[in-house]
């Protein structure tokens, strides 16, 4: 009987995933029932969210169980079918995870056209990552000409495109990556304008000099000492898509900084939107406030109470109350008369 | 001589504001010059964005000068004129600040109609603290029908708007006070839903209970122990207009929790962006970025590189690696033949 193999979840790993935590396993190859197709995986594509499946943490997605096959993006061969969808031959993007083999019932299948691109685009620029990436940024980051866009793991699929539509869309592209070789390459090969290697002990430094104007968008895939480093560079206005925090993936709860890495790892798993933002940013949509505003309190839909400090001596103790919640209602001091 | 009288920062505080960081000062009204118009002040809003001011700090707006005239909103009549623009009797928005009467050349007054509403709104449900509430909760936190929506200092001038814009579009809304008094008043005048005393020590678990579907859209004017309550119970895709953190404007840089309260108060102050996502958020737009994509390699914008394992068997140490930065390129493994 023709044997395939597979990679399993042995254990959950805790912190840095161990060897022991994966286990290769032999098993018979299945033969496709009504409907489905038996699958020959030519590329896994590997990829940091993979730390996530291993873990049984909440997050946006449900863990691989102990003892299941490891998740992951395939581009497949279809070598058996008996679903009118497929015939042999055909080269699918399938998530048929760490296996030699997979059957398939056909949902989820997508046909990769082998003459568009090389197929393993599918897992790349022209798949998941290269997505991240494009709707990371221009979605969120949305970055402007002459702006500064900075990104980790700048040789990597994600940041590699990150940094380039930055560049398409008339940014300034600064990478980070580990080690020479990678920041020539993302300097010479990506043309990015500049790459840190985040090695280096004065990271903070040497970004600062690489962003003279200070950084406007900050793609977040790593976190830990680069976002320490970027944290003070950023310009107001700045925008960080978070889509990934690789440096913290295998942190241990009692791992500092806990409150920084649990406060980023839940922006990301929640796809929560954090904005500071001052009344005078929307100076220009005043006239639709005092119109809606008005017809609200006109209309009885919105009331509010008022809370008078008389006299402009009380204006000192009215204030220092105002920060302890002293005041009912908003805070007024009443200076003069309404007419003399 | 006419004498007015106004309120200095004595020096800047120090934590909490003493009474000793503020002097009162009489001086001798001044007499308008061309084109200047002499206010009374009639309406002094006290706002908490005051306590930044004190500070020199770096932050959005420039502090008060020690010794200068601490700076606020006020409602005020014009009592002398020598600008065509104003006469006598005229009422007026201006930042006079904390005194009893200032000179104007006229810019940055707005004129106010007291038949229209009281004219304190114009510092108050119709003035910035309206405004706050209105762009904030409408812009950023785009409440839905249905949705929760909490927001602290409930009985304040911020708060109550948020609350009450919030039910007028359809949302829930719980509120969070000082106290019985105001949690009464916030619901029973208000109409929030629920209101919670933020001086309750199983805060968090009252408000787990006010809000049984979670939090969609919580309104940052706070901080503190409110946000330390709140930040577990956000939803997925919740969002956190950040307009204030007054519970931490007293911090000294000393005061856990550190960097959580510099994490908010930058991207208040910067009017940072911080949004998480997956890439399968954006799974609508597929079609757009397969276009852009495609394009962008063929015309050689955008690059690629793939790292490449040989064999499934190397997909453990390969996934290992790849959390320590040790590919370059896009990771992925070989498992098979293109072709058998």
């Amino acid at each position: 009987m023709p044997q395939g193999k597979r990679i399993v979840l042995a254990s959950r790993p805790v912190g840095e995933p161990k060897p022991s935590d994966f286990r290769s396993e032999e098993y018979t190859l299945p033969q496709p029932g009504d409907g489905q197709v038996l699958l020959r995986t030519i590329w896994l594509s590997l990829d940091p969210y993979m730390r996530g499946r291993m873990s049984d943490a909440a997050s946006y997605a449900a863990p691989v169980p102990v003892g299941g096959v490891m998740e992951g993006g395939t581009v497949s061969e279809v070598v058996a079918s008996n679903n009118a969808g497929f015939k042999r031959g055909d080269i699918v993007l399938s998530r048929a995870g760490w296996q030699t083999h997979a059957l398939s019932d056909g949902r989820g299948l997508s046909k990769i056209d082998p003459k568009l691109a090389p197929i393993s685009t599918a897992v790349g620029v022209l798949g998941m990552p290269g997505m991240t990436a494009y709707f990371g940024l221009l979605e969120i980051g949305k970055p402007q000409p002459g702006e500064t866009v900075v990104v980790a793991a700048a040789s990597g699929a994600v940041g590699s495109a990150v940094g380039q539509i930055a560049k398409i869309k008339g940014a300034r592209a600064v990478g980070i990556a580990g080690g020479k070789e990678k920041c020539d390459y993302v300097k010479n090969e990506l043309g990015f304008d500049d790459c840190l290697d985040h090695r280096d002990p004065n990271l903070a430094a040497r970004l600062k000099d690489a962003c003279p104007k200070g950084i406007d968008v900050y793609f977040e895939n790593v976190g830990g000492p680069v976002f320490d480093a970027v944290f003070p560079l950023l310009n107001s206005f700045a925008r960080v898509p978070v889509c990934g925090l690789i440096a913290h993936y295998n942190d241990t709860e009692a791992k500092p900084p806990k409150w920084a890495s649990l406060f980023m790892r839940t922006i990301l798993t929640k796809r929560l939107m954090f904005r500071g933002f001052i009344v005078t940013d929307f100076a220009a949509q005043h006239a639709d406030f005092l119109r809606d505003m008005s017809q609200w309190v006109r209309e009885g839909n919105v009331n509010y109470k008022e809370f008078v400090t008389e006299g402009l001596d009380g204006a000192p103790a009215a204030f220092m109350g105002l920060l302890k919640g002293a005041n009912f209602g908003k805070q007024l001091v009443r200076v003069g008369p309404d007419h003399e």
